[in-house]
């Protein structure tokens, strides 16, 4: 039935757009900027409805997206964004029954998008080095019920993975250029190696290593996400966007030796034309 | 083992970074821009190697991911692009044990997506007006053994959907305001609505439309990726890139009345600051 | 001779990056987040220059650019973005002895770089309904000696006018569309028309109402502006950016009859490619 | 007035939108795609006219503007395209009168563009080794009669600049960390300098070697040109775009000592932030 229930997780949004999650629990009470609402007026009653609060301010009640989980999980570390967990599922082929290595673990906000994607028989291999930021990311993991495919780790991944043969692997670290030797171990042959890094040097640095390592077919990417303003009538970008969350380098796990260089080419194409290939533009 | 076997979808990288995706058949042959590749060089093989066309021109040998086989699908329509894919999984809460609708089938590179993210015990009820899309679309899932996951419907959505109480929706048509009433129907209370659309006429019509159809919380985003060189002393971003796909419109079905627009608010901010909230700028 | 002058404007920059822009006058002194600067330390001496405040924190002196003078002019409206503005200068024509309108005058931003750029034999004709609008925009081209420059009128455009046959003639008005055929009768045959709007419903009124009114070779262009942390050994995008200023529309005045649209074709094209190009995406 | 004349650029747009520049010459003929033009159909006529190929294809006539001039001069390098163009008028303070230096010359877009916002009273020097290139500059040049604005130098810059004073500077070659000892003798105290780059790691080796040349106030910035189908009932973004043109660093000349780095801080924010400042994101 599609009705909240007792344990569940609940998005709501007030009329002037504010967003709450909570955990449904029976009398207890939500404080909003808007007056108190009834956990009680919530458990039992289907998603979708309004609710007031007792200020008689409007509430809708909705269930949680995994965006939403991701985005209002309680946090003590940086959190990856949706728009770059979604398109790194894709990448790094991760779907029911693959398994997965992340570190660092943070607060578990990729952890969770990976055990949902790869359930119900596979399973994410998630490393961390700090206890108690370890511990936040359990909890909000365990209140997905997502812990049966999540094994935690806390470790420092320099001293190596426990796992081998993985379908990919993913680092959220500042250096990770030092784990590569780690991470080849890890992967299958042909595996995907993904990782984010704010700046360009460090990408620059990444792709330098990740040649010498043995692994192949680098990409890198970064996609932008440009929220507008649903009015109808007034359509039109918002004023403000998050302008960089972090450049997303991708690549494969190569058995065996290979020729040289294996990336998009720049070759065919002139020193001046790294300046832009502008003869069509016009 | 993760070895290429036949019946495998392999996807070939060359040297000068040629891409082509083919299906292991014992004895059969694939004719590249650089010489032959003989299916029995890889069957039996492990995957991440590389091996050399009868020209000795070197390619890469790799398990195709997600992303891989939604741009590589053999395809007769316009398909949806695996950065604004990976996204709408997340937002339209996508995931194992789920029932999504989406009309048109297309190509099926979405329903690949989806199919992908709901097994083992999710269904996508994937709808499509004409036949010989359908079944090339029929024979993309049939090739990644998603058949199971699959319900095809040839069928003009005019007519509304077969099932209720689906999770999520998503319409990929020219005009789905007029669906809105059938959307709303299948969908269970609060259940996730998506839309890509391309231009900016057709989103303003299904924001309107969308709330005087009982669906609230509407909010459009546009997904940019920018691809990189991937070449470490010279990184950069590179000379072209897609523009648009397309606008993401999502929403939430209502169950009831509630009290008038629910969307990102504008107000607080006068007239003026339509054109932009300069202030801190500088 | 390079040095700072009485009556000169002076954009001061501290250490922690704070800027604040002042008119010297002898004897005058001037409050900042960390202590004071006196002017007479500033009079007589060389630009680029350090100087310390009472506090003994540290200011760069330096000559304002036309950016920084845009930026940092008094302003009780919104303004328009340099990355606008300099873009529209060269699309519009806009050098030394042309005649420009300009509508409305607002706080005189755009004013001050068109009449910079019309400067010594050209003219700037700036409109504006409101008076304290107008006066505040005419202290500020005072300041910069630019009023020979400047012919304000405090008029609704609606009323038309004054002048004809000017080279170009730019709106950032909420209706520009309300004005065309006063427009038409101001300008030269082929003159350069622009406008600059926040909303695409407003974009696209104004297009549908341009080619009515005897204005072709129509273009709508957007510029995004991200700005870096110019950190050497980290640099990366900043972490938010102006989303959104406006859409630029351009367009050209017509003489005589036409032969239908002329505009960037979509023809050649079928209806399924308003979804994006993408045969040779991937 | 504003009639075509001999000697004239004339800009010509076909209906189907392919633009042509031509020099009017009496007795001349121009071959299109559509048909041949007579020069003579042209001269005497005023201009924002159709006018019709002898296959009778219509054809606009229209004043180029700088825009167009830079776009559509002959060129044999990469030239800098208007939107970053125009951008740096204002960023580097270029107005009438001001002493600006440029290297290398190029095919002469930016020095054109240069010389038309100097004039009458100031003066371009323009840098470039290669013979054959600067002939061409001084050509595109001479045709809009800006030849008394610009001092061409044909000259390796590791010699120097002959000029000292000048109000800014800007360098677009591979390696503008080689001259800025040069640079710096040239300029005025707090002169504008600036440079165009494409990778990343030139942008880093630029920004660290600034700091030790006594230039301070460094900023990093990116402009992106958006273009849009102009229709307005299906009014979206084009399909592709330039996705990267370069990267524009400014900077400016230091007199005597300052205390360290002088540029946007990050400071304040701890490491981990380097990911994103995302509290209020959601």
């Amino acid at each position: 039935m599609n009705v909240a229930q007792e344990g569940d997780l609940v998005l709501l949004i007030s009329k002037d757009y504010k967003n709450y999650m909570i955990t449904l629990q029976t009398g207890s009470r939500m404080q909003t900027h808007r007056g108190m609402i009834m956990h009680d007026d919530l458990i039992g009653q289907p998603f979708g409805r309004q609710v007031q609060s007792h200020q008689d301010y409007p509430f809708l009640v909705l269930e949680p997206s995994t965006r939403d989980l991701i985005q209002r999980t309680k946090r003590i570390t940086q959190i990856m964004f949706p728009k770059d967990i979604g398109y790194l599922l894709l990448r790094l082929n991760v779907h029911p029954g693959r398994r997965v290595i992340e570190a660092g673990t943070g607060s578990g906000g990729l952890t969770l998008a990976l055990a949902r994607a790869i359930q119900p028989n596979g399973q994410v291999y998630s490393y961390e080095q700090q206890d108690h930021i370890q511990r936040l990311a359990q909890e909000n993991i365990a209140k997905q019920n997502l812990d049966p495919y999540v094994t935690f780790h806390l470790r420092d991944i320099a001293e190596g993975f426990e796992e081998q043969g993985v379908d990919a692997l993913f680092l959220d670290v500042r250096d990770p250029w030092e784990y590569l030797p780690h991470a080849h171990a890890a992967l299958k042959g042909g595996g995907f190696f993904g990782a984010i890094l704010p700046t360009t040097n460090q990408v620059a640095h990444l792709l330098n290593d990740l040649r010498r390592a043995s692994f192949s077919a680098l990409e890198v990417e970064e996609l932008i996400l440009r929220p507008y303003k649903a009015v109808p009538a007034r359509l039109r970008p918002k004023d403000r966007m998050i302008a960089h969350t972090g450049y997303l380098v991708f690549a494969r796990k190569i058995l065996g030796e290979i020729d040289g260089d294996w990336f998009m080419p720049t070759r065919g194409r002139d020193r001046a034309a790294e300046r832009g290939d502008q003869d069509d533009y016009w």
